[in-house]
């Protein structure tokens, strides 16, 4: 049993109650607690050593880094994050300057983003530090943006860049808060979510989501110059294209809004974020499954996100 | 520095923003997050294996006490707990069976306390299973209860018996989510948290947040039989008053009260909990500290909440 069949079984049958706006499955889980305006946002993250970082990475990125994943998924409900817990549990010998470090980052990114440390607890894990946020936000209600509401005809959009995260941009990137709630206050989004392991099986949780299929053109893929540069530089590194598909830790936008409403999009989107790519990459269709298309045909992406370039 | 230094080093000059009511230090952070009649509660809590568990422990109970030590947060603040997301990270050649159990467990003891598992996430950590719970609550505004509202001259209660938790009762508490909303509902009471470190170090946590002192009388601690047996049963062991003092995870409610409500309190709880103990074990007074008084005469807790015993 896989990590993602685990997960299947385990949030098969877990218990509810009336608050649940939506449960697992999501990028946040959406609570009603009672405001009038808001609904509550919910989410957990946790980055661990030696998997999301390493002793070598400075400790202000990995406490921005634990941090940013958390925001990127609020962002991906078109959410405002409000207030964070920090668990942080750390071998006996730990080195206090390093854990300093790991919160002067986080604290300076929260800030950045007026969310408020509202407290967490250090524990022991004897072999290595394992850190993980929890993240309360706020959205207008009904102004949750969801996976599931992509429509067949429905173009799909990314932000920024593709591929080559690991070069160095996992540790930086700036979660799309703003450019979220633009979108959701501007226009119709049927669907949206974060990047955070890659186009191709990220994708594949709104088309499952929405019970469609998308096409996507591999000349539209907005490709990073790190995952170009490697792709050049080494022979055993990914094609750049695959690199785009299948990399993970983006953290940009990926949604689907009608066809009609594309060009508008575009048009205020260069105005709004001048600095920010904005990429049609590809469309929504009936059926089910991911197809890539290049001028030589066209092919299925299969469930890993991995595909095999002709 | 250890884990208590580093803590207050780092919780110096947390982020915050209007929502917060109450950030770091109480039992739970407190946020205004809009609903007109309530306040949100917020807590995280981890258990790790080889600490708070083992291979050997039963699942279910693994995933049970996990849950249920938030659950006790909730009550410390007199509140009701609603949304959870749960946090596994877990070696990679995990036990699926083992997994399901400890969400079986946890899954059981949320749907007894009407609380939704909304989400969360599998990780990975190699050496050992790490479970983070993050927990929301409401509570009626204005009834939340802190630790810091202690006034010389209340008399300080106790629920339950103390001492000897290791011997089974870490697995199998419950958290004192009832009675501790018939306290806020129907007495004011001063301050209140639950003891999981031991009450020797958990009151102090309140004497100094209400900047007062206290005097505990010896022959009034409710000591577990759990701690009785193992003092007379083991030469190395722990005299039980001992025990009852510094052993830690009772998960009992500790609170403050004024002294004129005591006799009422007592009645009432004898008719609402008959079943549970509720114990009045000494009073808070002007001045800083923690004393302990029996017939010999008195001695002062130590930070650490151990005592030498004459």
């Amino acid at each position: 049993m896989n990590e993602f069949e685990l997960i299947a079984r385990l949030t098969k049958h877990l218990p509810t109650n009336p608050t649940v706006v939506a449960g697992a499955g999501d990028d946040c889980a959406v609570l009603d607690l009672g405001a009038p305006e808001t609904l509550i946002l919910f989410k957990t993250d946790a980055v661990v050593e030696g998997i999301h970082f390493t002793r070598e990475t400075p400790p202000e990125k990995i406490g921005r880094k634990a941090l940013a994943r958390c925001l990127s998924d609020i962002a991906a409900m078109a959410g405002t994050p409000t207030a964070a817990l920090v668990t942080i549990a750390l071998p006996k010998d730990f080195d206090a300057e390093f854990v300093a470090g790991i919160y002067d980052g986080l604290n300076a990114l929260a800030g950045k983003y007026g969310v408020a440390i509202v407290g967490g607890e250090t524990t022991t894990n004897p072999e290595r530090i394992l850190i993980s946020i929890a993240l309360l936000g706020t959205v207008p209600r009904g102004k949750q943006v969801m996976r599931s509401g992509a429509k067949a005809g429905d173009a799909i959009f990314v932000t920024g860049e593709l591929g080559g995260s690991l070069a160095g941009r996992h540790l930086d990137f700036e979660p799309r808060l703003a450019e979220a709630r633009w979108l959701a206050e501007h226009f119709k989004i049927h669907a949206l979510m974060d990047l955070s392991d890659g186009l191709a099986g990220d994708l594949r949780h709104i088309v499952k989501a929405s019970k469609v299929g998308a096409v996507l053109l591999k000349t539209a893929l907005p490709i990073a110059r790190a995952a170009k540069l490697r792709a050049k530089e080494a022979d055993s590194a990914k094609p750049a294209a695959l690199a785009a598909l299948t990399d993970g830790e983006d953290f940009e936008l990926l949604f689907a809004i009608a066809s009609k409403d594309a060009v508008k999009l575009l048009d205020g989107w260069k105005k709004k974020f001048p600095g920010l790519k904005l990429s049609c990459i590809g469309k929504i269709v009936a059926g089910e499954g991911i197809e890539l298309r290049d001028k030589n045909g066209s092919q299925k992406l299969n469930a890993n996100g991995y595909v095999h370039f002709a």
